[in-house]
């Protein structure tokens, strides 16, 4: 059993919990080994106290399941069961308190648990599943490691591609390329490359408009390998870059080193905003900078803790997070730098290394 | 206004709602033609029966929400404001009934929901909205032949990549680069493709075996285009094709046409599955389809309806689903015939055109 369950198991008791449904496929990962897309079959992971974890999977995943899970007690269903039937039996007549994902069932799935198997409270094992995962071990945060690496080896050769005539949607495709035949699962998240005036949409599309000189170009990208998440931005400026567009690159540049040097363990996650925040508002952009400074990363691309100014929740060693203040200025163009932050020691370093300079590209 | 949205008010009247909450950023695409992907950010669109539609959007994607949405009044909320305050002053005191979608509503979101917004009682919009999706209009029609012929221009040029020493995730790795270079946003799921003794896995994950003489070579793969999803499954033999396959795939093809021949207005969709599974049964293989038959397909890869044998519900004209029986023999191999058909007229057509005999490829 891994380290993870075993600490889950210790953790049901201590809540007074009888028993456990763990539903999201990454919680069931993260516990077990085995990964899966269920679609919206049922996936169960079972920890009913003084009793041997059962893991419940389709019937089509069954080969798979018995190859990667470190749980070996595995129970399948076929597409004309019914889960909450056999969930039931399992569940057995007297539960008292059954804790459940809250965040990850949705009121339907539980409309029919509740009516199959009768508990007389749910709680929810969400947050703690959460805090888990706040703290990474050292194995995950190795292989967040590789898959930082391998993202930056992507912008780095995706780069070359950086041509005239190319458009957003071309890049994109090329990234996502190389994000496969460097051995990546694939994007973390749609990948997003936009230049010139598309810059100032902080969540803007790519679309088929082409490079051209005095754009500024902007490059959000990720990997998930083996499991876990990267995600760094670097924005560009192609064959020249106009004094306020310096003026803007030099102040979200020395926002994310601010934000970089307030991580760490002990200090809030909202200190971490607040520094890349004041130094957006004394340059006079504050109101420019329309989103929060990060979000934690692991094995979902956005994941707790989110890192807004009014978050008092306490950094820990082993947080993974990004920091990413950016300045969006409509009509003129937005830059935004993104790295991803270990804390660790009496401080923080990032995962991501790729150089954070103004770099000028030539077509 | 959209036809979708009118006929979603005119429902809420006759099903004695007084307001929606619609929160699946794909049904509030559908119902404005605002495409997003809010992360966990709050999303929705509110109808209050007699008020103008609402859309609530995430600060950050404000002006895209603007200039894409057909509802004109749109309200924004920053990554600290409580969204469900917002909701809770909109809706106002005297709710009686609010339908929600409750398969994409979580525990945790209705428990915010249901503290903040005074309803006496909670209807499930998601039935209404999957039917009302499950019959495409001519405009989704001409969307998804478009995505449909995407994927098959991508199959057919990536067969060009299968050569002496290409392992299945390189092959991977091109079609998904074909995909974004032919204009698709993406791939619609996981690319499959797997070989020889990997094929026998119906969910099978690619890898880096190389491809060989002898093998089966399976592709399952199709594109989201404009917002649709394509969906469609080969299976090859490589160099040559043992007397044991070629049966099995006989076996295969002949139950993906009688499937076909058995969708039509009126029958159930479980009759598909029957039809496909009897011939698979007769020929032997009955213990080796492990997985129902196929699944509806549209603005999602799986949506209603389930083809599965148990499915009474019947079928109408404009449905859209796969049909996709297989045979894995494990040791031996796997073969899967994938179609996308559409109910229309006394009978249906295929989505999908790909060629269906047993193809031989030379590496």
């Amino acid at each position: 059993m891994n380290e993870a369950l075993k600490r889950l198991e210790r953790e049901m008791t201590a809540e007074g919990l009888d028993a456990l449904l763990v539903t999201d496929p990454k919680h069931v990962y993260y516990l077990t080994g085995f990964a899966s897309n269920p679609h919206e079959r049922f996936l169960g992971l079972l920890l009913i106290r003084g009793e041997e974890p059962v893991l419940v999977v389709p019937a089509l995943d069954a080969e798979s399941a018995h190859a990667s899970s470190s749980v070996s007690s595995i129970v399948t269903h076929s597409d004309t069961d019914d889960p909450y039937t056999l969930l039931k039996e399992r569940f057995g007549p007297s539960l008292r308190k059954l804790g459940i994902e809250k965040e990850h069932f949705s009121v339907a799935s539980f409309e029919l648990l509740s009516s199959a198997v009768q508990a007389e409270g749910f709680a929810d094992i969400g947050p703690l599943l959460r805090r888990m995962r706040a703290i990474k071990s050292p194995e995950e945060i190795a292989r967040m490691e590789h898959a930082a690496k391998l993202v930056e080896e992507v912008l780095s050769q995706g780069l070359a591609h950086v041509r005239e005539g190319v458009s957003e949607i071309e890049l994109v495709a090329e990234l996502e390329y190389l994000m496969k035949k460097l051995g990546a699962s694939g994007p973390s998240f749609d990948t997003m490359v936009l230049s010139g005036p598309n810059t100032a949409l902080p969540h803007g599309v790519p679309g088929s408009r082409q490079i051209t000189a005095g754009d500024l170009l902007m490059f959000d990208l990720g990997v998930f390998a083996d499991g876990y998440a990267s995600d760094i931005t670097r924005t560009f400026a192609v064959e020249r870059a106009d004094s306020e567009l310096v003026r803007i690159y030099d102040t979200v540049l020395a926002a994310n080193e601010a934000g970089i040097a307030a991580a760490k363990a002990g200090a809030s996650y909202g200190s971490v905003d607040l520094a890349a925040r004041t130094v957006i508002d004394k340059a006079g952009y504050g109101s420019y900078f329309v989103h929060r400074v990060g979000h934690g990363l692991g094995m979902d691309t956005h994941e707790y803790p989110s890192l807004h100014g009014l978050n008092t929740d306490i950094m820990e060693s082993g947080n993974v997070f990004t920091v990413e203040p950016g300045i969006y200025v409509p009509g003129i163009g937005g830059v935004r730098i993104e790295d991803e932050v270990l804390v660790e020691g009496g401080g923080a370093r990032t995962l991501t290394r790729f150089p954070k300079g103004l770099t000028v590209l030539t077509l």
